[in-house]
């Protein structure tokens, strides 16, 4: 397999900023040092820049040039989730809403699933002292679903399940997760959660994959929380 | 020095709980198993479980038991800001509204200074194509302050000043940040953010030390983002 010139550059220049090469905000090579340095035309040095900037490492100001983004990347930190009614002896309680098959290309797609693949689509919504705070549509592969699905109560924890039917411990396997507020967001969510139309919701979007099984999708999750229930600490590791 | 018998249990079912003895979620050791295991009275061991409860490491249901949280604590990962306006090539700026020096002692303590100890607090406004989108209210010790005040241009950016100044490379730095949501906001905040008093605006606790100096504070910044500009991502490290 050839890698295009322009995607080795790329590398080359990302793994120098996360190297530490430069500092956060730094003047980044000029298009003419990169010509130079790669022996390249100025298209492929162009390219590469603008997959660095669409990545987000590299910020461009008209007239000004090209810098390092001052926004932290792939930074090693510890990450906790700050429950904000920890301590309260309140009961958080799971119901499960509904489990439906289904086969949406989109989903399928997200899943690395193919056409022909089907997914398990569980709404579930958690409370704490009967105050609705976070919504999860979780979509889990057909082959990682077994038993009564008219069972509802068996459901409540997608973790407990995996465990004991399939012995895949969830939290254990890597994942990628992304966090923003949204507003506004679906009918059934603002309905659901108990919140205006347009406020603002968390949403969180996880996907958690099987180191043993080629890095298959075990979990695609859509969550939606509450604004005043989502606080998060980082810090950095044994730093 | 003695550490107390509550804390030694403390650290020991923490340290079992962070090396994946239980599961998330799992029913956690009964009062009586644990004066039994550890020989103690139950009034040494409700005080292990309530400060592993006020950390979020447990969570107490009553009348079903002592149960291991389903949060995640000190999960390692990569975290990576995503710009929401990242490509669009607009010019991200920064306005130093004001600096000041203060001993408000709330911050003082925040920061490890004592009494007799001074900081400045810089207020700066990040704006992107004219529309502001974060407000940094940031405080330096004095010591780490250098120069003419009144050229605010200089104090753009706080993280060229100390390592051209003091040769301090605060990314490089260990620190803690807490990310919340919060409503409503300071009325200075919402204004110079443009947005109305109730609306949800992100806070971003974040601390700084020097692992040069024993870890003293060499930032404390509180920033406010407006929410649509809040975006992040963690990926599992390496796994």
């Amino acid at each position: 397999m050839v890698i295009p010139k322009y995607l080795r550059i790329k590398n080359d220049l990302k793994q120098q900023i996360l190297n530490g090469k430069f500092e956060y905000g730094d003047l980044f090579y000029s298009e003419s040092e990169l010509e130079k340095k790669y022996q390249v035309s100025s298209i492929t040095v162009i390219r590469s820049i603008k997959e660095l900037v669409k990545e987000g490492y590299l910020v461009r100001y008209q007239g000004k040039g090209t810098f390092v983004s001052r926004s932290r990347k792939q930074r090693p930190v510890r990450l906790t989730d700050i429950e904000v009614f920890t301590g309260s002896y309140d009961h958080d309680n799971v119901k499960v809403l509904s489990i439906v098959k289904g086969n949406n290309s989109e989903i399928l797609e997200e899943m690395g699933l193919t056409p022909h693949d089907s997914y398990y689509e569980f709404i579930r919504l958690r409370e704490v002292a009967d105050i609705p705070f976070m919504l999860h549509y979780s979509y889990i592969p057909a082959r990682f679903v077994r038993g009564d699905l008219n069972d509802k109560e068996r459901f409540t924890s997608i973790y407990k399940r995996l465990v004991e039917d399939f012995g895949i411990h969830l939290f254990d396997e890597p994942f990628t997760e992304v966090d923003e507020i949204v507003a506004p967001s679906l009918p059934e969510v603002t309905n659901l959660l108990h919140v205006d139309n347009n406020q603002p919701v968390v949403k969180q979007t996880k996907k958690t994959f099987l180191s043993g099984e080629d890095n298959a999708v075990a979990e695609y999750v859509i969550a939606y929380k509450k604004w005043g229930f989502f606080k998060i600490k980082y810090s950095t590791i044994d730093a």
